[in-house]
C-alpha cells in the first residue's frame, strides 16, 4: 500500500528499495547479491525483450546460445579484459558433492577437481570468439550477427536490486565483420537502437555519446553508450556497444580469407542492454504513490474496478456484462486490461494497489455510472481522474495510453534538461555537483589523471562524450589546461 | 550437404551428430560437455518455447526468475533430492582471480573463497521454495503458478548434442497449493499440456504414464512423464511433472493458515521440458537426407528458389516480381517464408542444402514455369514433387503444410505403435529387446530389485506404467511372481 512508501524526499534509495519489493518486481533471496525477479517484474522485463528481440530481428540479427562456463585460460587471453573481469569472477573448481565421512552432512568432493578451473560468463566475448575461430574461413561467412539471451555473474561487493546484482539477465550482440567501417556502423546502430527504445517505449531522454579511455569496456577500442537522468540528479548508463577492432579475433585467431585472397584478422562489436534498465525505468518516472509504467511496456495497461452495491445483485449483473463487453473490446485492440473483481478486497483498497504497481489507466464503475453511460477514468501518471462516455470508450482508452506515454517521456525530458548545466569553474563545478545534481558539461583536459582526479575530489565521473559534440576552445575546469570540447560529468548508478 | 551424412542404417548414432552439426542446429564447444546451439538450432528453441510459453498462460502460469546459485546447504535439506543431485554438481568456490605471484597468467585467488560453498541450479526446487517461505502465509497467497525458462548445469560424464548436456535450457514450473488434490490435478494438467505439445506441435507421438520409484526424479512422491520412440527402436523421455508432495515445504518449512484456521504445510508440483526436445524431434523424424522439421515448428516453412536463365535478365525480373508477390502473401498468412536468390550458388546445391536442414516445402521457379503459370512444389517429409498452379498457390501451401504436419505425426505413430510388443516370456522379451527393439510392454511384479536386475540383465528399464493402464492377472517375466499390470520396457535415451 502507498502509505508506508518512503517518500523521495524523505530518504531516495530507500523510496526506490520500497518500490521494488511492494510494487512487486523483486525480492531479496538467500543467495548474495542474487535476487528473485517476481512474475511482475518479469513480465516488465519480457515486454522490454520481445520489444528489443524485435528490433534486433528487423536489423538481421539472430538469436543463439553459447555455453555458461567459460575456461579460465580463454577469459585471460586478451589483455585488457581479463584485467577488467578478474576481481568479480565466480570460479567452478569442482564437479561433484559426497557425504561427508564425519557424517557432517554434504562436503565437496576433494577427487573431482577440474583441470582447469571455469568462470561463470560475466560477458560472453571470450567463449564466442573462440566459436566464431570455426565459423568464419572466407569473406563469405561474414558478416555474423549473432545475439545472446543469458544470465551473467559478475560478483559484486555492494549489490542493490536490478541496478546491481551479482547474476543478472541481459542480452550482448557479437558481431564480426569484414572491415572496420562496417564493425564502426554497427556498433553505432545498436547504439540508436538502445536509444529509440529507451526513448519510444521506456519514455526515458538517453543522451547518446562515447566513454573516455577511463569507463571503456575492458578490451573494447570505443565504448558508445546511452545515458539517462534520474529524478535524484543521478546519471544511470543504460546501454553500451562496443567496437572491439581486432581484439578479440586476435586473442582467438580468427582470420578469414578476404575478396583479394588477403589472410585479415576478423573486425568485432558486442552490445548490451540488461535487467538494470529495469531500476532505470523505476527510478525515471515512479514518485511517492508508487511506480508509474509507461503504457507501452506496462505488464498490465487498464484495470477496471467495479463500485458494487451487494445488496443490489441485479446492478452488479449489469456492471459485470458491461465490463465483459469493455474488456473484449480493449483485447481486440491488443491493450492489456484486466478486470479486479475480486470480492475479498474493496475499491479504495484496490485503487492504492494499482496505484502502488503503476497500472496507466484505471477504469472504476458503479450502478449510477452505468445509468449515465459513463465510467471514471484515472490515468496514474498525473493522478487525475475524468468522467467518460461509455461510447467509444475503446477509442478514449488508447488515445489516453499514447498521451500517458508522451507525458511521460516529455516530462523527463523536461527534468533532463533542466539538470544538464554548463560550468566553466571548479567552484561552480562542485557547487552544481552537489546543490543541484544532474548531468555538469565542463571542459576537461583530455587526460585519464584529471579525469581520476575529478572522480577522487567529487565521486563524479565523465559520463559521455556526446555524440556530435559542439566542438568550442575552453580550459580545463580543473587544471585550467586547453580543451576543444565539453563533456559530461555526473555521479552516476 | 547431404551427401556426406552417414545414414541410419550404417551407424544411428553418428547420423544423428552428423545432422546436428552439418544441419546447422549446434556444434561442440570448448567447456567438456557443454554445447553452442547455433541460429538454426535456437530458432527451432525459440518457437518451441514461444508456444510452451503461450499453452502455460493460458492455463494461468506467470514466468519469473530465481537465483542460478543454490547454497550446498539448502541442496541437502531434501534427503532425497540432494542424493539424487549431488554426484552431478557444478560448485563455486570462490569469487575473485588475480595475477600468479609466479609470473604464470592469472590464478584462482586464494583470499577469496566463499564461506559455504555455491551450487549452479541442477534444478530450483530449493532455492524456489526458499523463496515461497516468504511469500506464503494464508490460504489466499495460494497456488502459486509460476514458471521459470533457464540455463541449468547438472555435470554427465557422456554427453551427447541436445540429449544429455553438461548445461542445457530448459523450463521449470514450481506450483504451490493448499490441498493434495489441487496439487495432482495440477501435475496432470501439465503432463497433458507436455503430451499435446509434442502430438500437435512437434508431430512426435507420446505416451503418458508414472514412473516407477527407480525412475523417479530426486524428491517426487510421484513422477508422470511423457514417452516417446525414436526410429532406432530406442525410448527418449520427453517431459516430466511431478508430485512431490509436502516434502519440499516441509524442507523448507513452508506453511499456511488453512480457511478452518489450522496451519499446514504446502503442496507442490514442479514440471520441466528441456533442450533435449530437439534431439527427440531430430530422431524421430529425419531421413538420411537430413532433418524433417514439422512445418508448426520449422524455423524455415517454405524456401522458394528461383531456375535463372541468367542471359535473360527480362525473364530473371519477371521470377523476382512474381516471388516477391508470392511471399508477400504467404508472410500475410504467418507462413515463415523465404526467397533463396543468393547468386553464388547454384539450385542444385541449394535443393540439398534446404533438404539437410529440413525446410517442410521448397517451391522452385523458372521461365518457362511463368508462361505456364505455375511452380513446381517439393515437400520435405514424401521427398515428391509437383507441378501446381500460381493461382491460389497460398492456399495449395497452407493446405500442404498442414498435410505434412499430420503426415508426420502419422508415420511416427504408425512406427511407434508397430514397435510396442507385448510379451510374455523372458526369452521373447531378450528376443524383442535385441531383435525389434521399441517399447516392450510386459508384467512386472512390481519390486525394485527385479526392475533393476532386469536393468543389469538387458540394459531396459521400465519407461513408464501408463496411465489408464489396462488390469490384467499376469506373471512377471522374470521372476514369475504375480502381476496385475503390464508395463513399458524399453531401452532408453
Amino acid at each position: 500500500m502507498s502509505s508506508v512508501l518512503t517518500s523521495r524526499q524523505e530518504n531516495y534509495s530507500q523510496w526506490y528499495n520500497d518500490l521494488v519489493l511492494k510494487g512487486g518486481l523483486a525480492d531479496y533471496s538467500a543467495v548474495k547479491g542474487c535476487m528473485v525477479i517476481k512474475p511482475y517484474g518479469y513480465g516488465l522485463w519480457e515486454n522490454m525483450r520481445d520489444q528489443l528481440d524485435k528490433m534486433f530481428k528487423d536489423t538481421g540479427h539472430q538469436n543463439a546460445y553459447f555455453p555458461l562456463l567459460i575456461p579460465k585460460s580463454f577469459l585471460s587471453k586478451e589483455a585488457a579484459h581479463i584485467e577488467g573481469f578478474a576481481k568479480e569472477c565466480a570460479v567452478v573448481t569442482h564437479y561433484r558433492l559426497k557425504n561427508d565421512p564425519n557424517g557432517n552432512g554434504v562436503i565437496v568432493d576433494p577427487d573431482a577437481k577440474l583441470e582447469e578451473e571455469l568462470i561463470i560468463r560475466p560477458t560472453s566475448e571470450t567463449i564466442i570468439w573462440s566459436t566464431y575461430k570455426n565459423w568464419v574461413q572466407s569473406y563469405r561467412d561474414l558478416p555474423i550477427l549473432v545475439n545472446q539471451w543469458a544470465n551473467v555473474v559478475r560478483w559484486e561487493m555492494r549489490t542493490r536490486l536490478f541496478l546491481r546484482t551479482a547474476e543478472f539477465l541481459w542480452q550482448e550482440g557479437h558481431t564480426a565483420h569484414a572491415t572496420k567501417e562496417e564493425a564502426i556502423a554497427e556498433t553505432e546502430q545498436m547504439l540508436d537502437i538502445y536509444a529509440q527504445f529507451a526513448e519510444e517505449y521506456m519514455a526515458m531522454p538517453v543522451i547518446r555519446g562515447v566513454k573516455t579511455a577511463n569507463e571503456r569496456f575492458a578490451g573494447a577500442i570505443d565504448t558508445y553508450c546511452i545515458e539517462a537522468m534520474m529524478q535524484d540528479g543521478k546519471a544511470l548508463q543504460a546501454g553500451t556497444s562496443h567496437f572491439l577492432g581486432q581484439n578479440f579475433a586476435k586473442a582467438f585467431d580468427v582470420t578469414f580469407t578476404d575478396k583479394e585472397n588477403k589472410i585479415e584478422h576478423v573486425w568485432a562489436t558486442s552490445w548490451g542492454v540488461s535487467t538494470r534498465l529495469i531500476g532505470a525505468l523505476v527510478m525515471a518516472h515512479s514518485d511517492d504513490q508508487g511506480l508509474v509504467m509507461p503504457p507501452k511496456l506496462a505488464p498490465l495497461q487498464v484495470v477496471i474496478v467495479p463500485i458494487y452495491n451487494k445488496k443490489d445483485t441485479e446492478a452488479t449483473q449489469r456492471i459485470d456484462d458491461t465490463v465483459a463487453g469493455i474488456l473484449k473490446e480493449l483485447k481486440a485492440k491488443g491493450v492489456r486490461a484486466k478486470y479486479d473483481n475480486d470480492d475479498t478486497t474493496r475499491p479504495g483498497w484496490k485503487f492504492a494497489e494499482h496505484e502502488l504497481r503503476g497500472v496507466p489507466v484505471r477504469i472504476a464503475i458503479g450502478a449510477r455510472d452505468l445509468e449515465n453511460k459513463v465510467v471514471e477514468v484515472a490515468r496514474r501518471d498525473e493522478k487525475t481522474k475524468e468522467t467518460v462516455s461509455l461510447d467509444g470508450l475503446t477509442d478514449t482508452i488508447q488515445n489516453l495510453l499514447a498521451d500517458i506515454q508522451s507525458n511521460m517521456f516529455n516530462k523527463a525530458l523536461k527534468f533532463r534538461d533542466e539538470h544538464i548545466t554548463k560550468v566553466d569553474s571548479w567552484e561552480e563545478f562542485v557547487k552544481v555537483l552537489d546543490e543541484k545534481g544532474g548531468f555538469v558539461s565542463a571542459h576537461w583536459d583530455g587526460t585519464s589523471a584529471t579525469e581520476d582526479k575529478i572522480k577522487e575530489m567529487t565521486k563524479a565521473t565523465i559520463r559521455c562524450i556526446p555524440l556530435d559534440n559542439p566542438q568550442e576552445d575552453g580550459k580545463c575546469i580543473l587544471t585550467g589546461n586547453a580543451s576543444k570540447e565539453r563533456v559530461l560529468f555526473a555521479r552516476a548508478y
